[in-house]
């Protein structure tokens, strides 16, 4: 199970340039496994401190994402969290070669089904 | 992960006696484990179906319940939806010793996390 995090930084998207395979070089939101004992929400927290360097809290929960077909490595369920920055400052992390921050409603095509994800956030 | 179902029928809400540890005897909702290659809403379609014999449809997500200690066989996260029943009759499946219609803004003590799920999908 993994969890990604939607986060606006000057009414930007933030997502991180992926360092590694799959879907390496493109830009992706932050998130990645939750670890055992952690709750979903400690996990996106801590994954987008972990990448971006940001400080956040939960706005809502924005969808649970569960195409057998999302994820090449095998079947994974994303859990995607909109949160707000309440501190720190942007910083690529190890998994991430870059930070990119996006047009929220015109991102680049972007790696998983998070493009998906994005649109289910800002909604119809 | 798991996945938990809230249907109503009659304006009561389904929930099964468990046959098996934990929780035995304790109501909970339908619900169960997330099979390789499905779709979190097709298991919990699924698994309601298996348990009460309803065929249902999704209303809505409710949350997602991850605290490590909510089932005592380990860290299950689970993915909670709404459902509204649209065939298919009522009939106790093997999990369940029996189907138990309870009243959904007081429901007996549940197995597991349940009674939380049910508070979160009533609203405040």
């Amino acid at each position: 199970m993994t969890v990604d995090g939607l986060v606006l930084v000057d009414a930007k998207l933030v997502t991180v340039r992926r360092r590694n395979d799959p879907f390496r070089g493109m830009p992706a939101l932050p998130g990645g496994f939750v670890e055992l004992g952690e709750t979903t929400l400690e996990a996106v927290v801590r994954e987008v401190r972990e990448e971006t360097g940001l400080e956040t809290r939960m706005v809502r929960l924005v969808g649970v994402f569960s195409d057998p077909d999302r994820d090449p490595r095998g079947h994974t369920v994303s859990i995607a969290y909109a949160l707000e920055a309440i501190g720190g400052r942007l910083k690529a992390g190890s998994d991430a070669a870059a930070i990119i921050l996006v047009d929220p409603d015109e991102p680049p095509k972007m790696a998983f089904d998070h493009n998906a994800i994005v649109r289910k956030w800002r909604g119809p």
